[in-house]
């Protein structure tokens, strides 16, 4: 089986490297390993490492298990029990090792002490302080580095990191729940439940891998909804709420229970913000987040969003799971914010009530906004769509 | 293999008969070749017949081709070239033979004078005149006779004979084409195209399925489709349009292409009906359809539109596909007159337009039309989703 491989010196040069099965197994290992690291490891990538003696035996696996702890190459080196199995081993791993001391010393040095022969990893690393080097670096201590296998499928993985990395400001997914004719409510307001419990599952865990989840003010008015992670066992999200006029009772459940310091509040009243906000904000910063609520411009008449999404990005917060309502998904969709939808769409029809968008700046289907890398699954009684911009 | 087989002489009871893989081949061939007959054969079923020597060899098969012309189980006998070869042969029939006289002899009787050891029959015709004594008929000649073999699969495929036997008014399918927001038109009212080529060809092919394609006033107004079947070949359908005022313009495509004699008009403005379309009905009925325009009640301000499909069911039409648009889809969905949806949903958004349905009588959650039976398959880039009421 013939795998295309970026080679490194020549980032646009292509060459077709023979890849054999066994390569292909590993490194698909070493992904679902890395996948283990989801919600644990923002603002960091997940990562995962499998490494192979000579003689084709698995002698050791790791992952990036926590932000701020032991890389995935350095948790696969600390596996191998017996070290002179080394010898003319293969690394594989999903993400270019680092080559910069961070909370952790640089893996690719840590490797190239190692007796191994070879390293293969999936995408090479575009964070500029690594971007190529810890392959570089490698192949100077005289390692075969082949860099590219199931690269798609590694950048999928870490699709929040990279977009974070290159744009500065988190990936976004609007998820909705949807009869078929498009309702997220009935006429009486009521939306329990459209989708089925598989869904409502479903979306606990994505909870639980996304750096925040995000509502607009009206949601949080009509739902008073928790967002935690509740039906599944994980790490609990940030939770954002846009609230403009910065009025939200005190009572919701988003500021009075056990995760309030979760809570990020977004408003564009400045007034409101110097009086009430600052003091809070100075009591309730943490060593990671800047605190509850932050103040961004107002543009006509709303909050600003994208510089909303700038100032999370810079949090840093990665990624937000947009989970509501009407308002803030058009206006995401409006300012062209979203990067991915996720669209449970029950098989029910309700012909009146709220509908999932309304008014994203389109006159002419010339104009619709298209979907790409779409793909369907059924999730329950529910169908689950899922695309990109 | 074990089917759970209906013993005709207890309705109600299912005995477990062992058919074998064999059975089940020939039956699902008996049902392939039925459908080559979608289309044509209404109102009467489609029907499939194979025919199976005593060596397990097929000897023959045929199906009802046209409406008036000869039926399944005759066109599989008269294929038969060696006439010695039927002894103890096998008949595969998706519906049961009729008993009655029609343009044809009853092909129980036909069958009852071969030297036929069995019949297998997928489904019972619940037609009165036969409902049974067909198999019976068998029976009593001393053929064994197997009932219920694949009997889901037959009785979907003549779903549409089946209902209009059972309520004399014709099956209705509503086919929306609609973003994945719900919406079936941008802003401007522009349609063109929210689905993909494949999706539209595969409309023409339903359009060669059914009796009966039906529009409302308003999509007759703003788009003069002419609903005939152009990407494939096939049967053009009759054409129907509510016209609640009767006052369509003359010009449409409707009125004056080569099918107009094949457009059906529903009106319940009487005393215009009486001054104009009466003179027209006569001078334009044909031998198997009443004419160009039916006159029904009103009902709060509109065409009744149960009335109306009992008056097509009379004519008989057995079966129509909606294709639009708002008004009608949720007129029908209101009155409880649709029988199953037929939903594609391209990757798209347009956040504003013409909703797929508006206004369907529901409150509440608890009131949701949900569908059953559903599924969900890929054309082209759209998604199709089909289910039941």
């Amino acid at each position: 089986m013939f795998y295309y491989i970026q080679s490194i010196g020549t980032r646009e040069a292509f060459c077709d490297l023979q890849m054999t099965k066994a390569d292909e197994k590993w490194m698909n290992l070493a992904l679902e390993i890395a996948d283990r690291g989801a919600g644990y490891v923002s603002p960091n990538p997940m990562v995962g490492c499998v490494i192979v003696s000579a003689d084709g035996t698995k002698i050791g696996q790791g992952y990036h298990e926590r932000y701020g702890q032991a890389h995935a190459e350095q948790n696969a080196v600390d596996s191998v029990t017996d070290r002179g199995r080394l010898e003319d081993a293969t690394v594989y791993v999903t993400l270019e090792p680092c080559a910069h001391e961070g909370h952790t010393p640089p893996c690719c040095k840590m490797l190239g002490e190692l007796p191994i022969r070879r390293v293969v990893v999936a995408m090479e690393d575009p964070t500029p302080k690594v971007a190529g080097r810890g392959i570089s670096y490698l192949r100077e201590q005289g390692i075969s580095v082949d860099v590219g296998l199931l690269k798609e499928k590694a950048r999928r993985q870490n699709e929040f990191f990279l977009h974070h990395q290159a744009l500065n400001r988190p990936f976004v997914t609007l998820k909705i729940a949807q009869t078929l004719d498009g309702y997220i409510a009935a006429p009486d307001g009521k939306s329990e439940w459209i989708s089925s419990l598989e869904s409502r599952t479903m979306v606990h865990r994505w909870r639980s891998r996304y750096d925040a989840v995000m509502i607009g003010r009206n949601t949080a008015l009509l739902d008073n909804p928790r967002l935690t992670v509740r039906h599944i066992e994980g790490r609990q999200p940030r939770r954002i709420v846009i609230d403009g006029p910065l009025d939200l009772p005190d009572e919701l459940n988003l500021f009075t229970d056990q995760y309030e310091e979760k809570t990020i509040v977004l408003t564009h009243n400045e007034e409101k913000f110097r009086n009430e906000a600052d003091p809070m904000l100075s009591l309730l910063q943490s060593d990671y987040f800047r605190g509850k609520t932050l103040l961004v411009d107002e543009k006509e008449g709303h909050t600003d969003l994208k510089q909303a999404l700038q100032e999370l990005g810079s949090l840093p917060v990665t990624s937000i799971l947009v989970e509501g309502g009407q308002n803030l998904a058009s206006a995401l969709l409006r300012d062209r914010l979203v990067d991915k939808v996720e669209i449970f769409i029950a098989p029910k029809m309700l012909g009146g009530g709220t509908r999932s968008v309304m008014g994203i700046g389109i006159d002419h289907m010339e104009e619709v906004l298209e979907l790409r890398e779409t793909q369907w699954r059924q999730v329950g009684k529910d169908l689950l769509f899922s695309g990109y911009f």
